[in-house]
């Protein structure tokens, strides 16, 4: 285990290797093996013993003016899934604005900008800064840490915040918060005027250098300091020349030193060592340290209250521990607290709405609750947090005729992921509507899953839960936006491609030359069986013969034959080549378009039609439908879902998708003018048949 | 509106009555239509305007030494749920042991008991009084309040409360903490030697009297206080003469006012005008009051910090509020909190664990996580929380042959509850098997339909999720337990019975004398159809026709024919009598039996064999299976459940599986003897054909 933290800024490659290295010994990582008994952190080492009221000789600033600046690095999927928990925490206590400042690779940011801008968290700046920009400044530094260059470009942040800033709190992605910051920010009061850098003493013997026969830790004052919580006073360090400093330390005794093994840490306590001057020593419960045999319950049990929990054991919450539970049930909270909670103002505090949210509160304020289509107004209406990758992934190399597989899902579809995979060995992009502890359970069910845990070419995009109805079109715009190849399948999630589905599109969107020559939406046929266990057919002739055995049938040939009526199952039957077929009313198949197409029509929440208006769109963009002779996908049996239960049961239901078709077909009227007529037409007969 | 806030103690009748009635004039209880600007709260009420560390004046008791004591009143279904948000709150913040005086009804004791028990939080100690010995002391009071007499009980706590107990905090049940009680209690040592009550100052205007013409109110000073949360110094008000003086001053002002408005807080009010000397005044932020046009405002505004939010307006959640989003989210934050995260310990504090805790956290402790089967273990081992009824539920009146519906499901299988609804019109009794979070998602369900909402026999019971595998047969436990009729219909949730089967089967029993005379099972054989959109059979004519014509199937024939092999369908075809069939390998029919009969085997976690152990059981204990000739129930079609894909999918599953089957076997042997053999023959006979 590890005596310290550190943003684990692993990308998915070395997240491997570390899984695939036995023990962490190759990484010179085990500091405490063999610790002493004999060495004892103080008695009362920083701890307030008594509890006397946490903060009484501080006083806190007031609750607007002041704002708290934080800086985090952070790289890689599983940090940027991982400081979200953290900054869950932080959020549940602080009362004052934040400004964070995260420096972040391509990855982070991509996610953590997505991630922030749905949020919507009143009172939080986050600017970002390119860590690849600082790699220069530390990649002369041999390190041995896990982190790789991520931990020791905590020691140029001085350089790099802008000049303004005078003092910053820095942060490892695996601390938890069980207090409010402020009562940290306030611990700068307490800085001498020569102190710089306020930091928790390590809890683990590893600076003693008596753990094992020839074990060399780097210089450091007694058992050192953890630089997973770090106040920096950034002037003052900069009139000291912070940069020479630790610069000319770090040269000095990389002559001795092969490398850093505990990476910015081993450096922090060199210069502190030199300079004992320049340190604050903080309380412990501001840096509770869970490494495997971490002494920190000598700081916990004296301790009336713990603020920060830092998870430093590289196993993390399974790390053994006589209070674990304890520990784990705090990071729990977190884990699995619903994020959009969080969006809470702060009482007289002006300006604190980032953009968007003032005029999107406005817009839900106007609603009338006494309609009936309310629940429809206010899903339309709401802005979902949304998780881009949320496990690692690997892009797909770029390919000219490649399709993503695009499709949504929520927590009672997980059990067809596997069989998805096996079915399609190409790229997906999925979106999952789930609750933050379900996204947990869902991170579970993967990591448990040899066969999904295999495949890193499917990206997961994870849509948080809010509101009664099913946002069905914002899930399936969320995955066909993150899709990376130039061809999308747009399929659903109870769908089984064929197996050779994803070759023969390539191959037939090569052929067709789609997307240079032709607009297109390639049509893959749908057929659906009634039976739990079924033998999938292996080719067009099989299917066939299971159609006509009556094991299989056309897709809601039953209950909704027009949906797939164009598609002209009987032509199928005999095609050779592709056909080309029209648009009719309710037509919705499943097809093949660029990833160009148009997206799809937000305003369908719940059951019913959001395919429709879809494909509607792609005809009146004059898409050519053209049908795949080879092509075939198989639905497989399922219980109704809510949605559609609710559809069949409420006619408030049904009057409201009534309405939203026809507010669809008035824009739709009002973009394509004469040429929206037929779709209009179609329309008013079936609502005259119905 | 309400300006003060109750334990609202009804039932359901009450509940159902106040929704009848149109507006609250009838009760005269909106106080602020007409609200004056003129009157204003003082612009300091007691808050603290700057952020000096909020509790710097407090020397807070050291956290294991003192145990803090809570009283609330809480009666009815709506309360008993109500309450456990408050405790969610109240438990997540504190750092003291804490032992609470429930005034319960029989309803609310039943559910809470049953809820505390399994909740098992560490340093919690539950005392329940009956509240019905208490009525006699307050019916005497005319009160117009909803909350009938169980608001008017506060007064009397001092003398119901143990003589050892000098300090108590009241609270009603509609109250959120956003802070640690410690604090609120460390409040006691502000109070003068004649204090004896703490209170926050009413929050609205309806004690200066100016509300509307005639409006009348009891007397207060000012703005008089709200009862809401309390600081009750027991021993103290026992020397004053309490009891002599708060009914002296209620006799007196009932004799120009016709009865309490606001119960409690009338006479509490008019004690404290004539005794100023005795009350405490609260700093507001514990008692932040919001009922509809409230002025709390004027002290959250100002405040560092809220302590305590006071749902206090009968709209609770929907208040209209200009913040109503911020305390919202507060509130919803511990709705949905997972309350098995605050079985956590208090560090350094002996003696916290309620009864059985430690056992089971070593029998936890003793497992290995390395074992295959590792997390077989920990579920059977699992104590799951559990709400009973968590929703209004009139029993069944007592009625010799009746029978309740008994079933288990999960938030994926609600769309089932209406159409269960519509076929079984008598009692159920049905577990669920959710988060905290899905139990309100539930709720709103069941408030927005109206075929739900109209079913007051239908007893829900929540038991709250805790781990990976569906722990089938505990949920069948609990729903058993709590069925209130001689006999169970012990269904599955994917089955609707035939219409007539609720009638038929109570002839049934009737007919056969079960019971009294035979030990019997009765088989309801069961059928399934693989079509979503299907016309139900009125008749076993109607159902032969549909079997016939293949749009029925009997039960898993294709998958599982061994499951009701038994039950011998072409038999039943014909049988005009019921008929009598013997037990054989694997058999799983649906039956009715007498509610004491065998528990299921909560070993069966997941999916399989879970419903084969309990008719093993059966059979081990000579109940005849007696075959109904009219009964049937119908599977309807879903997607295989997770449970079951992963049996399909996991070796190390099945072997699992294979294991709990062994180990039930080496029970029922030693249980049963040679009478058990013959399932051991079938047992191995199943294994060598596998």
């Amino acid at each position: 285990m590890l005596p310290r933290g550190r943003p684990r800024a692993m990308g998915a490659v070395v997240l491997l290797l570390l899984l695939l290295v036995v023990g962490f010994f190759l990484f010179g990582r085990d500091p405490e093996y063999g610790l002493g008994t004999t060495a004892t952190l103080d008695e009362k080492p920083y701890g307030s013993r008594n509890r006397s009221a946490s903060s009484s000789q501080l006083l806190l600033p007031s609750k607007c003016e002041v704002m708290l600046h934080v800086a985090i690095v952070c790289a890689g999927y599983n940090s940027s899934r991982e400081i979200i928990t953290l900054m869950k925490s932080l959020l549940f206590y602080r009362k004052n604005p934040l400004h964070l400042h995260l420096i972040t690779d391509a990855i982070a940011r991509n996610i953590l900008e997505t991630l922030f801008r749905t949020w919507m968290v009143p009172a939080v700046v986050v600017s970002f800064y390119d860590a690849e920009e600082l790699k220069p400044l530390v990649s002369w530094i041999p390190n041995k840490h896990y982190s790789g260059l991520y931990g020791l470009m905590k020691l140029v942040l001085p350089s790099i915040l802008p000049l303004s800033l005078a003092r910053v709190i820095v942060l490892d992605t695996d601390v938890t918060f069980s207090s409010d910051i402020v009562e940290l920010w306030a611990l700068f009061d307490r800085f001498s005027d020569k102190q710089v850098v306020g930091l928790v003493e390590n809890q683990s013997d590893w600076y003693l250098g008596n753990l094992w026969k020839n074990h060399r830790p780097w210089p450091a004052l007694g058992r050192g300091f953890n630089t997973g919580v770090i106040l920096l006073w950034l002037d003052r360090l900069q009139q000291t020349g912070w940069e020479q400093m630790w610069k000319l330390t770090a040269k000095r005794e990389l002559h001795t030193l092969t490398a850093t093994s505990l990476a910015d840490q081993d450096i922090f306590n060199a210069v502190l060592k030199e300079h004992p001057n320049l340190v604050h020593p903080l309380p412990c419960v501001w840096n509770v340290q869970l490494s495997d045999h971490t002494l920190a319950e000598r700081c916990y049990l004296e301790a009336a209250d713990l603020k920060v929990i830092h998870w430093n054991s590289p196993k993390k919450l399974r790390v053994k521990n006589k209070h674990a539970e304890f520990f784990r049930n705090l990071h729990l909270t977190f884990l699995g607290y619903d994020g959009k909670l969080l969006r809470r103002e702060l009482f007289g505090c002006p300006n604190q709405f980032p953009p968007g949210a003032e005029q999107l509160q406005q817009a839900l304020a106007q609603l009338d609750e006494e309609e009936p289509c309310f629940e429809f107004r206010q899903q339309q209406l709401t802005v979902h947090r949304v998780h881009i990758t949320f496990l690692p992934h690997q892009p797909p190399p770029p390919r000219p005729y490649d399709v993503t597989l695009v499709a949504q899902l929520s927590m009672d579809r997980l059990q067809m992921l596997e069989a998805l995979c096996r079915h399609w060995p190409g790229p997906m992009s999925l979106a999952l509507y789930l609750t933050d502890a379900e996204a947990q359970q869902f991170l579970h069910f993967v990591e448990t899953s040899p066969v999904l845990s295999a495949r890193k070419d499917v990206a997961y995009h994870v849509v948080y839960q809010d509101g009664p109805l099913y946002p069905v079109n914002q899930l399936r715009n969320v995955a066909l936006a993150q899709a990376l190849t130039p061809y999308v399948f747009l399929s659903d999630i109870d769908f089984l491609p064929a197996y050779s589905l994803y070759d023969y599109l390539r191959a037939s969107i090569e052929q067709l030359e789609l997307g240079s020559r032709r607009k297109a939406a390639l049509v893959v046929p749908a057929f659906e069986t009634l039976h739990y266990r079924f033998s999938f057919p292996n080719s067009k002739a099989e299917l066939l013969t299971l159609l006509d055995a009556g094991s299989l049938y056309t897709f809601r040939y039953h209950e909704w034959p027009q949906g797939h009526l164009s598609t002209d199952y009987s032509r199928w039957r005999e095609a050779q080549a592709p056909y080309r077929v029209q648009w009719s009313a309710d037509y919705e198949p499943y097809v093949v378009v660029p990833r160009d197409c148009p997206r799809y029509d937000p305003r369908f929440v719940g059951f019913g039609w959001n395919k429709v208006a879809h494909i509607i769109e792609l005809d009146a963009q004059e898409y050519e439908f053209l049908v795949l002779p080879e092509a075939f996908s198989i639905h497989l049996p399922h219980a109704p879902s809510l949605d559609i239960s609710r559809f069949r049961s409420s006619s408030t239901y049904r009057n409201c998708l009534q309405a939203l078709k026809e507010e669809f077909h008035q824009d739709l009227s009002r973009r394509y003018g004469s040429a929206a007529l037929k779709y209009l037409t179609a329309l008013q007969q079936s609502r005259s048949r119905a």
